[in-house]
């Protein structure tokens, strides 16, 4: 058996897994993070308790959390969305309570374990994974093994640097949800044409990305000329992924790519565009993330089998 | 015994190295690549024949290469500066002719390996090595093994993605030598003062980044604020490899290295305005790459001590 956690800023989940990291029995709580470090500990292991089975044989607890965080100490040195969260020693804490081997990893590099282990890149092994959301976050597998880096803080896509306007950017500050939602305001203040104004009742603090996107597939204009910029550069920074790493599928998930094709067609035609070499493409997969809410579940369980991400799944 | 060679645009060299690599004989000749894969090869293997040991023990092979090549099979898919290579399949070639198993890798990996085999990053498990020349050429460490990706295409780190003036280029065309020299053409042709001007003769045609990196030296306002903006841009593409690899060093050589601090200070200083965490920086090693022109050689041998860069060559 395997406890997977995942640890969010409103929702703490827990679940016993069976090896082949089929889900068991899941429990949930929410997170009262204005409570801090220590009453959220405490919540996490009354979950897991909760999940615990009744035999006792427990082969370790793997933990998705936000981060940055040392996943060879299991300290989350900060975290999205969980104020206080300064230098907690997570991983340790919840070894001391229950005994088994706790591993802990960011959440964007679980969700990758997650889809290797059981979703759309089932059984690969050169893998990037790409969250579209608030930011850009990633996972990257090379040759089966989680990228981890010195001290666990790889793979964060998001932050690969970009200039625009001269001015040294991120990728996810030009491409992620904000920004979309920032470019729309700013077009529809300019007093541009778009339903987007009437969707909003003339409230332009309610437009976010989800709406651009719905207003987008209606065929507005402007919120078409906002996608398609995005989904543009967001296949920029794909291409560098495709030219450093070289996968053999990019898997694709969070709220953004929710808006399909609107995104895709524009992403795919700048990969095509700018792809140095036509081998980088041949039998490349580009796929939606297939598992939903329990991702982080499973991906934590994944952790475990995977000894924190250090050894092949497919071994 | 074990045979390094380094297939270059202008000379093949080749070496006998013992199991430490440490070069016992070397031996090179032109490449005359107008001549065509058949005589270069041919050649090739003259070089390898003149190294050869007298008791005939010889391990492997390996041979460091313009790509892009497939490690996996030893074909060169097509290589600058060797005309007529396309689909060449050096590696079957040289086994077939010598008996033992050959290894082939692209020169900027190649590169990369010998620097954790003998150089500056000897004994580092994460390493980025770039080499700043023509082009912007990487080669990749992760947790001692080389990052090939699916194919052997990985580590393409000149290929990163930038946006410059609302334009999708790379990092290379915009930070690589011919770019550096470019732009001082374009602002002496609009008649600004430089002493470029004079140490040309007038002859705008001979501006190039070394001449460039010469007049920055001389205190010359003009080179200096080209060569800082490519330091700046470099150390952009720098922090975005920190994010993505989280490395332990950065190991920088080629051509323009020689620029030293003129280029590095507005490097670093690009990477401590954008690193998003500073635990990236912390104990981060950036070093000049330690090995002279043998390079090639040391990593061929360590390629074919690492099985071409699948097993980590310190364990």
């Amino acid at each position: 058996m395997i406890i997977g956690v995942d640890l969010g800023g409103t929702r703490i989940r827990a679940a016993r897994l069976d090896d082949d990291l089929k889900l068991l029995e899941r429990r949930e709580t929410l997170t009262l993070s204005e409570q801090g470090p220590d009453a959220v500990i405490e919540r996490i292991c009354e979950q897991i308790q909760a999940v615990w089975p009744a035999t006792g044989d427990v082969q370790g607890i793997g933990v998705s959390s936000p981060g940055p965080l040392e996943p060879a100490t299991g300290v989350i040195v900060s975290a999205t969305n969980l104020p206080g969260w300064h230098n907690v020693p997570l991983g340790q804490r919840l070894e001391d309570r229950f005994g088994v081997p706790v591993y802990v990893g960011n959440d964007a590099n679980v969700a990758a374990l997650a889809e290797v282990a059981r979703g759309a890149a089932r059984g690969c092994k050169h893998v990037i994974y790409v969250t579209l959301s608030t930011g850009l976050g990633g996972g990257i597998i090379v040759d089966g093994r989680l990228l981890l880096g010195r001290n666990g803080f790889a793979a964060e896509v998001g932050s690969m640097m970009v200039i625009e306007d001269g001015q040294a950017t991120t990728w996810e500050l030009v491409a992620g949800g904000p920004p979309i939602a920032q470019k729309a305001r700013e077009r529809l203040i300019e007093d541009e044409t778009s339903i987007m104004r009437e969707m909003v009742g003339g409230d332009l603090s309610k437009v976010d990305a989800k709406l651009v996107g719905q207003a987008a597939a209606q065929g507005d204009a402007l919120a078409l000329e906002i996608v398609h910029r995005a989904g543009y550069i967001i296949g920029l920074g794909m291409t560098s992924l495709l030219h450093l790493f070289n996968p053999e599928i990019l898997v694709i998930g969070g709220g953004l790519s929710q808006m399909g094709d609107l995104l895709f067609e524009p992403m795919r035609a700048a990969i095509h565009e700018n792809i140095i070499y036509e081998g980088y493409l041949t039998d490349l997969r580009i796929e939606l993330a297939a598992l939903g809410e329990d991702v982080a579940l499973i991906g934590g369980a994944a952790l475990v089998r995977t000894q924190g991400g250090l050894v092949p799944l497919l071994e």
